[in-house]
C-alpha cells in the first residue's frame, strides 16, 4: 500500500465563496499547506518549502486539479492525503486528494490534484539536481499515481 | 488570430507571499475573476458565473496551471488573457494566459492555464446541456489550445 | 477570573505576506473563526454566525485591533482568546487576544480587538432584539473589557 | 475642503462570503492597498509600505473600522478615500471611507476606518522619528478625523 501523509486543515468560515462552498482557489491553497507539512517532516532534506541547503529553493512548476465534489465550511478539519508521485533530476510530483474528514481512507474524496515542484538555485534562479538526502527522503512516500478521472486536456 | 479578452487584473500587496513574489494559489484566484468577466460580457448568456436561467448554474471542473515567471506586485495592472478552447455538450475549458501587463501581447507571460467548467442543474446537480445563446456566446470566443510547455502528468 | 474560549487556529504558510509575517489583515480573519467558534458551541441560541432563529443574523458593526508582536508561521497553531466584553439590546461585544501558542495564558501577545456585533432581521435588514437564550448564553461568556494599550481615536 | 486620494479598488468574485457579501475581514486588506498606494506617490518620502531608507518600515499600530452599508461584488471597481488624519513624532494616522464607486464624493459610504502606522528600525524594531520629507508628504494630505458614528469600546 502507498505511504500517504494525511494533513488536517483547519476550514476557515472564509474558505466559502457565495456559491455557499469552499471556493476552488482555496483548495490550491490546501495543496500547499499540506506540501509544507510533508517537506518540514523530521529527516525530509528540506525546511518547510526550502531545502535546509540556503542557496536552494523550490517552486511550483505546475498544478493540475480535478474538482469532484463540493466541501463545505464545518468545525471539524478536512483530510489532505499527500505523497510523491515522481522524483526527477531536479523536480518531483505531489499527488494529494482533498477529503472532508482526516479519517485515514474515509468520507468523501472532494479533490484530486498534482503539483509539480522545481529545485531551483536562488542567484541563477536556474534547476539544480536534487542531492541524495532529498532524493532519499522524497523517495519514502513514493507512491501511485494520481486517479484522476478526466484526461488532461480536454 | 483567436479573439482574446484582456481582463486588467489589479494586484494587491497582500498578493505576494513570504517569498515575495505573487503566491502560487492567487493565480488560480485570477483564472476566476478573468473567467467571470469573459461570462458576463453583454450578450454571452451568462450572469457572472451563471447561467442567466436561474435554474442552472457553472461549477469548476478541473484547472491545469503551468507557473513560468514570478510575478510581482506592482501598482500597474497584471493582464489576464481568457479565450474558449473547446465546448462540449454540457462543459466547455476555457484557457488563459496571465501576463505581467495588459498591453495585448505584450510583458512576460507568468502562468498558461486552462479550466473546465460544467453547467449543472441547481436542484439535481447534474450535468445539463448547454443552450444555443450559451453555445453561440462561447463560440465567439473559440481559439487555440492552450500552449503548456510540459506535459499533462509528469 | 474571566471565562474565555481558546480557540486553535492553524496557520497557513499564506497568511504571511512579503513582510514574512503574518498579515495584518488575516488577523481580522482569525477574530471571524474565533468568533464563529463561540457562536457555534452547543446551547449558544447561535449556529456559526446566524441565530437559530433563520428570520435573523448577525452582521459586524465594528472592529478594533492592536497590533503588538509579530507572529510568523509555524505547524503549531496559534490561539485566539475569546469571551463578551458586552451584551447590549439587539448588540454584543466581544474581546480577544490572538497568541502564538494555544497553551492558557501563555506565549506572546500579538494582538487585542474586540467586535461589536448587531442581530438584525433578514428581511428588513433592522435591529432586532437579542433574546433571552441568547443573552443567557453571551452571559456565561462575560469578562473584563479589552486591555487595550493604546487609545482610540489617535 | 480636506485633501483626499481616492483610489480605485477591483473588487474579486472571491471577496464576497457565503453571506453574498463583501467579507468584512476584505475591507481591511482594501485599506492596506489604499495605504500602500497614497505612500507610493511620488515624492511621498516612502516607498510602498517602506521608507526611501531601506533601514527603516512602517508597521501597523492599530485600526479601527466601522461597517455601515454592504459591499456586492461588481465589475465596477469600489472608491477607497484615503487621507492623514494625526502625524506624530514617530506614528502617523489614516482615516479611510470605502465607497461602492470612484465618483468622488458619491455613492453609498460602506465602511470609515483609521489605521496607525508606525515607523520602526529594522535591525532594533523600535520606533524612529518620521524625517521632515516623511513629515512633509504626510503634511499634504491631512484631513479632519474620521467622522465614526459609534463611540470607541461599546
Amino acid at each position: 500500500m502507498s505511504p500517504v501523509l494525511t494533513v488536517p486543515l483547519q476550514l476557515r468560515f472564509g474558505d466559502e465563496d457565495s456559491y455557499g462552498h469552499v471556493n476552488n482557489a482555496r483548495f490550491v491553497q490546501f495543496l500547499e499547506d499540506a506540501r509544507v507539512r510533508l517537506l518540514s517532516e523530521p529527516g525530509s532534506g528540506f525546511t518547510f518549502l526550502e531545502v535546509t541547503d540556503a542557496g536552494h529553493y523550490t517552486l511550483v512548476g505546475r498544478h493540475e486539479i480535478e474538482y469532484l465534489a463540493p466541501l463545505n465550511f464545518s468545525r471539524e478539519p478536512a483530510g489532505v492525503d499527500v505523497w510523491i508521485t515522481a522524483v526527477g533530476a531536479s523536480s518531483f510530483t505531489l499527488g494529494y486528494a482533498v477529503r472532508d474528514t482526516t479519517e485515514p481512507g474515509a468520507g468523501t474524496t472532494c479533490a484530486l490534484a498534482s503539483t509539480t515542484m522545481i529545485l531551483v538555485d536562488r542567484q541563477s534562479g536556474r534547476p539544480v539536481r536534487l542531492n541524495e538526502t532529498q532524493r532519499s527522503a522524497l523517495g519514502q512516500w513514493i507512491g501511485d499515481g494520481v486517479p484522476f478521472r478526466r484526461t488532461s486536456g480536454a
